[in-house]
């Protein structure tokens, strides 16, 4: 039994954490901490915890957090842990940063895609980039700072991921992503009014979402040499999931021998043992109903003989394995717990 | 360790009961019965549990399935129950039916507000109404055939019992009920269709809802003499939730003495040990949105000194506490089950 | 050909009206006020206008716009117009006043319902409630100050004030009201993001919605006696509609001549002429998406002889009938126009 | 003054087309076609022409119907048209198909991709497409039958076509599209239901729309050389709208002369005197609520240097510039009347 503290809890990353820490086997959550909410019982603020949870709302800094706790999750905007995060902290406990600040391993990159200074570029070296599929859980098992990924970039990254690793896409690789509201986090704005989103969809951030470096940088430690990645986020009237499609020009040299089964062959043997990542079989696509709620990443594959290009949808619950999901997935990896402990939830549906 | 098998397990409440019987600890759900996927994978249909079922899709009668199974759940169209359920089947097996064949205590009336004729007459007298809050759970753990009420019936009835209880009530009962689409079922029909349901709001079955018989007569029981209910469901574009709003006129000797707080205490009493109603504090009503996915009955009270009227608020999620979540809470009890196993999540929020 | 202004032409109801007077063969909208935006190109904030309008948001005080103006639609926050509007710009131009500052007679009730000084209570007695169903156009258009009701009002008053006029209501008069989310503005704030209001609903405001009094206030002066209302407002998730569920106590002496016929008898002689009110014919009842984006009323009525209540259900366009519809229809009975000018079209479905 | 009948005026195209006639200034709409509510009122089915309409549905042959109407709107699933469809009629009426039956010039690609016989071949050569932006108004004006385009295809094309004619992309040209539901029809089927498509979003049809010839034979048309298309729809949860975001490689010999001005450029030579396409300045994207319930197409450009990928966003309402608003305006063109008669309407938002 570990004790685990949250940083950001009454956001919509920081509710479904919350929601899988509550039961999960081996974790007591201690802290809930929220500056809004700072003194009020977490069960009066988010209403499906009443009487589940006497949790107070705490506004304590990562240090007084890290004190308690083990594991401590920083749910939080970016540019506020890389200013709190000390050595001395990570010493102490290990720190699942959900957040950007350590997604990406040069300052430079961050600094230019982000606007803001990074608070603590030396730390940035002890990061470890939590996508277990494609990073390995020997490096997530012995860290203390982990740096969970992106939602977008999760589902972009697995579902492309073995096909950049045979070599044999040309650039760039083309990513058009749906997503619902939620992954645009909680706090108010107009433009995430309800009136707004409804019965509407629309493209955003072109050429300049942050998620694109973030893809960019995994998929070329896969490749061994830079990839290149057209990303193009659009904004769907749904409370959660995300479904990307991705466009894929074979090389020249690669395009020959491409057929569906070489292809899905290559998924195949990525993600043999992976228990999150399901491959659909042939003519079967994903839709994000089918993950809701859950810490599946659904892939969907075909090669089109007529235009040559190979087509990749998949689809992931942005709460789960785009975020919260996945954060319990890495502390149980860096525990040595059961890889899918507080995990097991099927997807619900409708 | 029992066996488990459902009839009817891709519709709604199928896929729902399906989803938590799969994790409950103590069943092992061997048959998923389903006429129009007969021979095909369930996980093939129901895509949330690719890779997580092998099960394939049986049609099997109630008899045939009750050989195997030490409860069967019926989540079938009215009428069809009645005419395959016999004795032997119930020396058998325990039957939990989800649909309306043995709510109603009388075939009369059954038969007058179905249209249809009673298969099983005779077995209504070994009916329990599966609503364990209110009829007691000795009644239900001795017994093979528990009619599981309606969802909207659960809400309504659980959020007025204790003014009727304790008297209170002038006749008739109003009660609004909003309702999420899933509760319509999962048929081919053109009026549930996306285009028809999104962006509107509409009254429907007024004076005439099958539920309203099940209320009243749950409600008589309860009050010792016969109760009156204007029951006017809505369809409101979700896809879970009832929310119903209650108003509630104090008969003439009640009002002199009725007060927010003693009325809030009637609730207490009656519900002080259930796990799964949550009585909330003055000033705080309900929404659909914390209930989500869990067994949860949400209730809030208010008294309108200004009108003398009483309000009660009250939402659970229709395919839970409403259907499956209520069944299993029942085969729980019925089976000497910890009453909430395989009920522990938490509500899905956002 | 007069001209008009709007100040608040940004929000949902602004929206609402700048384009149904961008229509207007008799109006030219000259002024869209908008602080937030002053100084922009107005399509370049609500794109559906952009290449048909060139318009500037200007932020200039109600005055300032009296002077290039026939006629200014107020679509403010309550508590605004009252401490700007002056006698002096009413000799100047008509005033339209969407917000609540005018509509309650009682300078003391308004204060107490709204929490705020109000900043003109001389000019209360000016002020006409602008529903000409029931108030008499002749009022309309000899006013200056016209205050539009509110959309909850405009529903629930129109759907019962044929049984109230007729006296066979017993207190209070119950309404269960449902609105869609655009009746709450377009101000960023928490609760009306979309993660929040999507997939839930919930009633608000219990026994202190500011439309009650309006409600009563109006009915009331139907009546000639003290009418008390139970209105209990609910938040559904759509953006645009209203609709109102009624259960009327027929008096002690009312109740033994009341049939469905006779009640709707009542509509039908009050709404004759009225070409907005539709009365939806016997077992029929009305849905937002029929209404949506017309100026229309649909009321659909039946008495329910086992029970004794009489059930009232309307639909209208929050942001039409509810409010710019019925503004610029007062508009048009104040300038002599055509009643429906600017209003023909027909609701858009799906 | 035109007298107009609609065969198939009940599902949703055939709704909006009965919606714009109702009030087009020189149109009489004598014919609402409807098999399935053959001699019943029409406003007691669509409930928004209540009291609007006293049409009574009719289920009469095209034939029939073309003997009393100058223009005749079909609104029918593919396959039908074509068998009903006759010189003689051609010779009496003009008529505007709504479905896929003269919209590809082959025979054999029609009959290859629709797998159904094409039951009037050889009237194939008098059809024209009737997408006046492109086809020319020339040669609409001078038919008596228009295929009106497909609701993806209308912006697949409008929002590529000046790319295609400089010949400055490579093949295959990417078009990601996203549409609501009323796309799929009105017909119940379970993959329609609002419980299946709420809260999901998927990609289908992939490789394999019917879209994707038509798409490709207007382009290569526009061309002068054979364009190839890879084309995804996705099924959004929302009434109407389609977004398509289009993923263009350019030419090696374009490549190093391509600016996004340049670009911009070509789309303003070729759309300059078009009143419904609105291209929209550099940095703004379209979104599907600025164009609901109107006819018009949002254009959004932009040039990716970093990728060398040309992107191209585009906006139209399915069921007005995709359906019944195209068909209106080739209506318009033929009979010689203003090319915006009965669509002048702005946007409806929210």
């Amino acid at each position: 039994m570990i004790k685990a503290g949250i940083i950001g809890s009454t956001g919509y990353t920081g509710i479904e954490l919350t929601r899988l820490l509550h039961r999960h086997p081996q974790v007591e959550l201690v802290h809930t901490g929220s500056r809004s909410f700072a003194g009020r019982p977490y069960a009066d603020e988010i209403g499906s915890f009443r009487g589940q949870s006497d949790s107070i709302c705490i506004d304590a800094s990562i240090e007084e957090t890290a004190r308690d706790c083990d594991v401590v999750f920083l749910a939080l905007p970016h540019g506020i842990a890389s200013k709190q995060l000390t050595e001395a902290v990570l010493q102490q406990s290990c720190i699942i940063d959900l957040g950007a600040d350590y997604r990406l391993k040069s300052q430079v990159e961050y600094e230019q895609w982000y606007g803001v200074e990074h608070g603590s570029p030396r730390l940035l070296k002890h990061a470890v980039y939590g996508l277990p599929e494609l990073i390995g859980r020997k490096a997530i098992s012995s860290t203390n700072l982990i740096a969970n990924p992106g939602c977008y970039t999760t589902c972009s990254i697995l579902s492309t991921a073995p096909l950049v690793k045979a070599g044999v896409c040309d650039p760039p690789i083309i990513i058009d992503a749906k997503s619902g509201v939620s992954g645009a986090g909680r706090k108010a704005s107009q433009g995430l009014l309800y009136g707004e989103v409804n019965e509407s969809i629309k493209a955003y951030k072109l050429k300049s979402h942050r998620h694109t470096p973030e893809i960019e940088q995994v998929l070329t430690e896969v490749s061994g040499s830079k990839v290149k990645v057209q990303f193009t986020p659009h904004l769907v009237p749904m409370n959660r999931g995300i479904l990307t499609t991705a466009y894929i020009h074979p090389s020249a040299e690669a395009s020959a021998q491409i057929t569906s089964e070489r292809i899905r062959q290559l998924y195949q043997d990525m993600y043999r043992e992976e228990l999150f990542i399901r491959l659909l079989p042939e003519g079967v696509f994903p839709e994000t109903r089918w993950v809701r709620g859950s810490n599946f990443v659904d892939i969907g594959l075909s090669y089109d003989e007529r235009t040559g290009l190979i087509l990749v949808v998949a689809a992931i619950d942005n709460l789960m394995k785009g975020a919260a999901g996945q954060a319990v997935q890495n502390m149980n990896i860096r525990f040595g717990f059961d890889e899918v402990a507080g995990l097991e939830d099927l997807p619900l549906f409708p």
